[in-house]
């Protein structure tokens, strides 16, 4: 228990004090913890964005850790601090879809954070981060349970918008959840529904392109030529080799895609 | 004593070699001390804005963290290197005025760093983070008393445009001492002194704005509309939820900003 | 061996899940391993840059930390993986040229990594990263020998690059290996090669800027002034003081830049 595992995953950048605060907050309640940072480069305010990035990345960490997601836009206001469990993973967050993903992925308990001896004396209006979350993971970290920080609940905020809708017979709408470093366009089409992109023509229409090229890999393709690839999230990713996708295409984040399978 | 916490604050930025260069001396010295990086985004060069930073992050931190910060524009010149200590906390800088805001909170005891065994054998003409700094703050976290490194000074060097001047009864100029990720701009007006925001009508001057509005929280306000809140640093900030009051005034660090408060 | 440092570079950025990915991989398979990140900011696809960053950093970790490179345009297709020992430390990297500049200071040995244990169950086509170069740098912080891995090769792929040729006695022509962070040139002339520019008169052409002047530090010039300083990885820079060079002169990595020095 002792050294346990704390991701963080925030909007908050790297060029504030915000993240360092965090981090001494933890190592003064929980000194073994080990903390690892995710990304601070969340898109400001974009639960969506996320939303997607943990679900990503949770995985990958042993069971037993801690993940701290802090993007936040209604910090201060009405919204709920929560912890949620799931698949031996704790998540702690604001109640506001940004767990959508990972808790989507099976059975889970989300409890309110509501007890206030488990933040620091003061709480500001405008940094939970540091004055709510930072102290609830290592608190965890420290081997306080769940249950000791509030009530379970059943409504927590879930975002609707990350899940593809059919719009006509093997035809999808969705859209870009994130813009990579490389500006691949990462869609919400997962290979393991029902997209059989392996095994019949398609066509993904996005932007002003209509693209029919399936790859295997990045460096499968002529250089800046836009294909689809199976990326390693498992989602359709727009590619475009040793380019920006993303600049080609002029779109990125929440921006339309479309998907249609010619399943004859 | 053994996994002592160091903090890094500088203005290398992360695409060079120069944080990790830092990073391995310190694992080689003091192979159990634990790195926490609290920026390295500093605006190069900007004294002020890292004198504002760790006096931010520090106090988070647990009692015997060493501070290490290098925002250090007269390396390789006249300028000594000091070891300051505050609060429990030690703080390993160049003598430029970086560390005015940690020493003017309490008692301190400040020292240059002449002894020439706790540096690396080659030092450099350009980069003390690594062959001077990173040395010196491994070595504490071996245990080094500050005493070893030189001798006490009483004329460290001290930035006074951090304190806001009063330039009519109820009216003081300060400056922006940040701009941060979300494009709030933070000024140097703490709520703590003499600033009755709270309780009485106020304008904030700043760019070409005048602003009478306090908000509680970024949430608290129209998309856009540009407040005043009181930032989780205590200092007054001027905001615009959910967007860059920076780019909305086109204005940032160290430009200049008014108070004024009808005490009537 | 248990608490063993694994380093981190590479050209993934830090605003996705991917560098958390291989952090949660490694926290998973050596969960006492330390983890330090140099830099995620290698320009992408930059193999060149990959390997000048991994070369200045790598001397100032301790003997047996394991450098992780994974910078990797060619993912998925036939490059090779490789394992390579040198000077007490190990590199774990694509075959690209990335191990150039390590590889080549002195006695090495380089084995392929075939092992398909020691990756994880499932490779992806694009993530490699995570699928075997942090798996493979977690099984050496285990203790796993590096003959598991794979057989020994003596065709690891060099980049003849990084090297500057001589054009006419005294006159040699390089490139830029790096634009850091203040905008500092670095060039590939190495001061302990045969640049004699501290004793004698030189030029340096660069852009359309020719520069005979030495500075000492980057202090001691005006500012804005551009000028040659031999930087902290003894390669000559060319600088500018409190300003950007880069932006002066309108380049950057990869420019041709010429010497010559008057010997008479």
């Amino acid at each position: 228990m002792s050294n346990r595992l704390i991701t963080l995953t925030t909007d908050f950048g790297t060029s504030d004090y915000f993240v360092g605060a965090m981090k001494g907050v933890i190592a003064t309640i929980a000194p073994t913890a080990r903390v690892v940072d995710i990304t601070h480069e969340i898109t400001p305010y974009n639960i969506l964005e996320g939303a997607f990035v943990i679900a990503q990345a949770a995985p990958y960490f042993p069971k037993g850790t801690i993940h701290l997601i802090v993007v936040d836009p209604g910090v201060g206001g009405e919204r709920r601090a929560i912890v949620g469990e799931t698949g031996g993973h704790f998540f702690v967050a604001p109640d506001n879809g940004v767990l959508s993903m990972v808790l989507a992925r099976g059975p889970h308990k989300v409890r309110t954070i509501s007890n206030t001896k488990l933040a620091l004396k003061d709480v500001s209006r405008t940094f939970h981060g540091r004055d709510i979350f930072a102290p609830a993971a290592a608190h965890l970290a420290r081997g306080v349970k769940p249950a000791q920080f509030g009530k379970l609940i059943q409504d927590a905020v879930r975002i609707e918008a990350m899940e593809p809708t059919e719009i006509a017979p093997n035809a999808w709408r969705g859209i870009i959840l994130k813009t990579d470093h490389f500006g691949n366009l990462i869609t919400n089409f997962h290979i393991d529904e029902y997209f059989a992109v392996k095994t019949n023509p398609f066509v993904v229409r996005v932007g002003s392109a209509e693209i029919r090229r399936l790859a295997l890999t990045f460096s499968d393709t002529e250089r800046g030529e836009l294909a689809v690839v199976v990326g390693s999230s498992g989602y359709l990713e727009i590619t475009a080799n040793q380019a920006s996708a993303a600049q080609e295409l002029g779109c990125g984040l929440g921006a339309p895609v479309e998907l249609e399978i010619d399943t004859r």
